[in-house]
């Protein structure tokens, strides 16, 4: 199942080291404007070697786009776009042709298909995500339409967390610095330890915190279309992914009903609000018109720059030493990657919710 | 969106004071000889009326299965099937005509759709998670061929947790307790805690444990639908969840690469295994062999017995004493909705494979 | 597949013989208020023992609705329903457990699922239309909102047709007559005949003509969603269709361009129409806003009430004689059906275009 | 929609005129050795250019793989391609801009979508059926495993038919000449006919027969996805498809179900076959064994070569004269399309059917 959503509907195809990866979007509605710098910009923002704290390889991914923009403006047929591979070092990928890399997926591929691309992790490359950013990229132009907009940053690295609440941080300075995390303070000691990490060929983990505002009561559905549900496994779908929760989420555990519920109230200018936000915007599956924010958790990449035991496909017991470049820590640019997908299942609410009504 | 699955489909109806609630499940293959006292006795540990710590309403939810099984066993055809209602005070619920209750799903609904069946949350209640117990049972029965079980428990109440990792828990006496915990020391203080919680009015959180044996290499796909992916979403379409994580999931953040792989070695029968599971048997989206596992966050009921402030829909102020009758802690019933939602989506990735390979 | 249509989603269940059949309506925007009269008048319409030419059987099909309609009104939530089955012989069936009626699905059943209901055809009974005839009497009050209208009737009955074309017959005259056809002249003969076969043991096939008013232009789209596709895979899903066409259909093959072209022109009302309607208001896959209207060919009734030789599912010659009650010809009966499924295509398509524009 | 299956699953994008059309096949199995020079063989069969009859626009229609074949095998992860567009002229379009062509799809998308790439058709050119010729392809090689065949011939153009049934002709011989028609008699005159029409600057229709040849019984199933259902939406979503029927189709009509029925019989293997196939291979949705076959019925070409009376986009009288390159007769070109329609809807459902049982 290489497609997201209902409507708005992303199909990806590519791996890491074939002439190109891609996609399909389909289901954008016609007429809108494509701010073609901005999807570009997003690229960059996900693309690798640019700093010192991610992976060395260079990948100019641009994109070209083959069809349902015409005139500069969506045309509400299927949007087709690649992006070409260009920095590729297959050799480097020789020996895993063999060799399962632990804690990655060439096991796993290789006992679900029997056959598997090995290069650079093939179809499970996070490289992959650059398809998905441009759909986020697309449906965010189209979010903002609506006044709906997507804040994602880096919340923790390793043990040093953001410990001011989201509505209490300038995110507008997400980008400012390389660990993509608006309190300058923390991104210091985060972006000291990411490179402490790697110094020691070792990977860190972290959390990345999203922020939606903007959108109104009424989106998301009933059952299996709830808003959160359709987040979490839009997140999980996030190669590095181990954990996601809104609101309070694993907080909210510990706590009672009466410090949890967030009491109704007219607002100053008519309409009806909550004192507090604990829910995470979502009542019942359905937006309620506060923030929506929600947390997801990103595991250390698997690759070490450090010998590690394996076995062979044909069951014997090898080392192995990983040569490719790799992320120290995915953190910075999984940002971008979160706030795609976040579009994109908003979007796609969007859309399913203009058949709610007679 | 009320249809859940892919291959292995679950569609429910109905809501909390209709005349009955139930489901279809379409896609189960034909030749399962139903064991139909199973389904119920799933059906009996998540309905209400059971102990002194869940709701007294009490439903008897009887299954009525119309089609799709012949002398015993299913035919590949659709299983429709019925569970009355019968236990309904909807007279409790006039109040909630045009008051919003916090936290709950009244307004949301009611900006969504703009009519709504006020009476005891109507569809957003929990009482239709009663659907997704049966489809659960038939995917689980049909799992249990295939040697794979599902295992769910209470792992924290309030600020009570089981240290013990399950894989020291005797599982097979989740049900001995009301609690749903294997570890009977801490379901003993769970339990007062939800009696003491329950005494004031208020209501408590938690966290289910769930685990997953017996699932060969393979299951789960690329991207979209990576197993935790479709987890994700799975549990968090469950009423009252906030949170999902897998393998060490949020602890993982905090850890470097070296500590979280987990080495692959050739195992005492020959096939390839993993010295540690801190991936919850998944790597790349795709079971690797090894036990799968996860948690589920569980938010406090909303309903409390204690005046709350809130506004009606007309815009004014208002305050509303809950009347019906409420789960003080969800998570002893959540504990086999859990491992239905789980049976779906394990048993639905099953069939889903059968296309892997040409 | 038990599921027809992609936002207005049915459904279905049953077997012809088991306690109930029935479906859920998923999708169903709120606030339509219901006509329950309307919707049982679409049942009667399609349920056996009406007259002399079709079959004895005799099923009151009362529709039970069970939720997703709160005091009158759809609610935006599920539609579960279920008609009881009442008037079975299901001992006229057990000769058929073992032997394969000739051009039944007796045979391909069992193919498929190995184990099968053979009591009436099981599944593949006509009587599960009664679900759809239920579907899509909920979607043409929809449609009625937006003033569009569906008409079938029977235009042919073995060798004899109606000649008029549809634009010159009084559509409100379809249910004067048992046959359904609004061409009185030709009803009477039509209905002479089926009483001849009938006597025979015998039965005979025909074509429903279905004729869609008040679509404007802009509904389907292109691709694998064209209106036409939609609807011919709509009605080749009923039991017993042979065979499709839209505005000339089969015709057009022997015609030229020049021929077939239907030229643009400004209307009265200025709106853009055109000056003849070979195309059946269709281009490209989307409506043009003139009628839309096809043929449906049903062959005749595979159950005679002669001996036929077959074979038994141990491989063995056998004779069979049917003993239940059966139609001599279903075109009567397929007009209400027809329009169901009509009415699903039209609404889904409607809704699946409120996407089309940002 | 641009997606079409369910398992096996063709996702397609591009327009007549812009830099390339493509597709992205998701659900392929893993393990197919693809030929890649069957798959160009296939697109030769389809582009334009080959002979007299059709266009002269010249496209090499070269498809490039980019994802999910490695080292000559698939993957089982998604197959993207694309086809670049180069011998475009899209000046000949400038005056389409405001017009509408009659019988096109250029009124009825901007009515759709407020905004369309008017050249050449833009998305509703027949040119993107090379997308569909592609995934066909890769299907039928898939099919060839099991020993299916699929074969399709022009079984009429104008008034010229082929008489004599499918059974009886040499289907090797359908590539042997410009028409495809195995009856070297009748595609002799139906050649004649094509190049006269042609010199007079008309079109014309005619009818596509196919057959698929080893289908074992238990393909297709009940209801929504009985096999000509799903054919019959495959057909008619192919550009100029006006009509489907299979087996005796709209012939059955006319005749008495004793005539029609196929008697069941043990053949010379022992297994079960029938001693006729007016069933056109297929019961209750499913497959019995037989062959199954079905017709097309394609109307003639829209465009013509000469003045055409129409109105502009502002509502103004206009006259039009094509200017673009245009077949005089689509059979021949249609041939391959029906073949690769018919090729991806038989292996979807050979891969849904392995769901079938326990």
């Amino acid at each position: 199942m290489n497609t997201f959503g209902r409507i708005f509907r992303l199909t990806t195809f590519g791996e890491s080291h074939g002439p190109a990866l891609g996609g399909i979007i389909d289901g954008m509605p016609a007429g809108l404007e494509v701010d073609f710098d901005m999807v570009q910009q997003e690229l960059d923002r996900r693309r690798p070697g640019q700093s010192a704290i991610v992976t060395a390889r260079n990948e100019a991914d641009r994109v070209e786009f083959m069809s349902g923009i015409f005139e500069g403006r969506t045309t509400g047929c299927p949007i087709g776009f690649i992006i070409r591979n260009s920095d590729q070092h297959s050799n480097d990928y020789e020996e895993m042709r063999h060799k399962f890399r632990p804690s990655h997926a060439d096991f796993t591929y290789n006992a679900k298909f029997g056959h598997r691309d090995h290069r650079g992790g093939g179809r499970a490359s996070a490289r992959e995500t650059a398809s998905r950013v441009v759909g986020g990229a697309i449906a965010r132009q189209a979010l903002q339409r609506y006044g709906i907009t997507i804040r994602a940053y880096t919340s923790r690295v390793g043990d040093i967390s953001v410990d001011t609440p989201y509505s209490a941080l300038d995110l507008d300075r997400v980008y400012s610095n390389d660990v993509r995390c608006p309190d300058e303070s923390a991104a210091v000691r985060m972006k000291e330890l990411i490179k402490r990490v790697k110094a020691e060929g070792d990977t860190i983990g972290g959390v990345v915190t999203c922020v939606i505002k903007g959108v109104g009561p009424g989106l998301g559905s009933p059952l299996f279309g709830k808003l959160q549900s359709l987040l979490a496994g839009a997140m999980l779908s996030i190669p590095g992914a181990k954990g996601f929760d809104y609101g309070l989420g694993f907080e909210d555990c510990g706590r009672r009903g009466s410090e949890m519920i967030d009491s109704f109230a007219i607002m100053a200018d008519g309409s009806v609000g909550t004192l507090s936000n604990h829910s995470g915007g979502i009542q019942g599956g359905i937006s309620n018109g506060e923030d929506i924010y929600f947390r997801v958790a990103f595991k250390p990449v698997a690759t070490l720059l450090k010998e590690v035991t394996t076995v062979t496909d044909s069951g014997e017991d090898a080392t192995l030493t990983a040569r490719g470049r790799h992320d120290p820590c995915v953190l910075p640019r999984a940002v971008p990657v979160v706030e795609a997908m976040a579009a994109m299942t908003v979007f796609d609410a969007m859309l399913c919710d203009r058949s709610s009504r007679l």
